[in-house]
């Protein structure tokens, strides 16, 4: 690709985006600079502007610009029922396919001290007074069902005691439409043991 | 993903990106926002820069920031021997296959007139003065062998006419239909040394 310390910098700076290699790197570069540079520079503002404003909503922790996030500011949302997630990005996936209604709090991670993941990085201080703010009836552990997300689920767990808060847990198991011979072990195992009545 | 709009536009602004569809966008915007802010500013602020800065090179039209590019600038490039090419991304894949030591022009694309690809587009007139200048032995056309790459080729053959240059080609070997810069190394490098007489 010639030389341009510059072009090189653009192809090595793409490669922070997750999923994209030193051939699509240098693919993305050519194509913006010879076909769509209007798209690479308004690119490049909204990125610069995206970094630097979207922040936290204070109410949920899930990403956005303003200070409370239009979810929690919605008056059509039911206060009563809080789900809790571990990324912004699991809001989107439950939005799309389910017909909640309630709220939502947002951890971003999982329960792991080596990783320096500890109560204070998920915000757990802001959820335990949430849950005991009298407000939430039900709030329903959307965490994965990993060594992690389960330390993380008792933790919760834990936090509501003294509460009306009722814990739920969304069901793990085989998925619908799967074939029981390509689900993996464990989920298997799990599914089995938490069978319930026909 | 909630609601903001500026999470939304930054979305949107990434699928300009080659590859990049709508969940791979997304996945991105989240990495970038809760892993690696500064990764996003820093990507946010070469890309800005390349897009207003980085040009085409006075010799061979390849992408530069610089007014003339370092490998025509290089001394230790033999200008005697030229090879022609449809993109800057092209020239990378020669460099990185072959030991070519010559020099380099790019088309930009190949001779398509109803795209509004044509001879000024192509930047002809400029390679049929440097084909003419005395200066070149071999010009060495690196084109897809498809019908307007044909079609390229021969209006450069043409072109040529009356000066002392020896048009050879790649050869065969590059898939038909296929682009250069998706060949693997070895092939590339097979057609390199290959090449015929036009
Ligand atoms: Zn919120
Ligand atoms: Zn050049």
């Amino acid at each position: 690709m010639s030389d341009s310390s510059l072009l090189q910098q653009l192809v090595d700076a793409l490669r922070c985006l997750p999923g994209v290699g030193p051939k699509s790197a240098q693919r993305m570069v050519f194509y913006l600079l010879e076909h769509d540079r209007d798209a690479g520079r308004h690119l490049a503002g909204v990125l610069g502007e995206a970094m630097a404003r979207i922040g936290h909503c204070r109410e949920c922790r899930t990403l956005t610009e303003r200070e409370v996030c239009t979810l929690c500011a919605s008056p059509a949302r039911d206060p009563a029922l809080l789900c809790i997630v571990e990324q912004p990005s699991d809001i989107a996936a439950i939005e799309q396919a389910t017909d909640y209604r309630g709220r939502y709090f947002v951890l971003g991670g999982r329960l792991s001290p080596l990783d320096g993941m500890g109560p204070e990085e998920l915000g757990l201080e802001l959820l335990g007074e949430r849950l005991h703010s009298g407000l939430v009836r039900e709030a329903i552990l959307a965490i994965s069902p990993t060594v992690e997300g389960s330390a993380t689920a008792h933790y919760i767990h834990d936090l509501a005691a003294g509460s009306d808060v009722r814990i739920t847990r969304i069901a793990h198991g085989v998925p619908l439409g799967g074939e029981l011979e390509l689900v993996d072990g464990g989920t298997l195992a799990h599914a089995f043991a938490g069978r319930t009545g026909f």
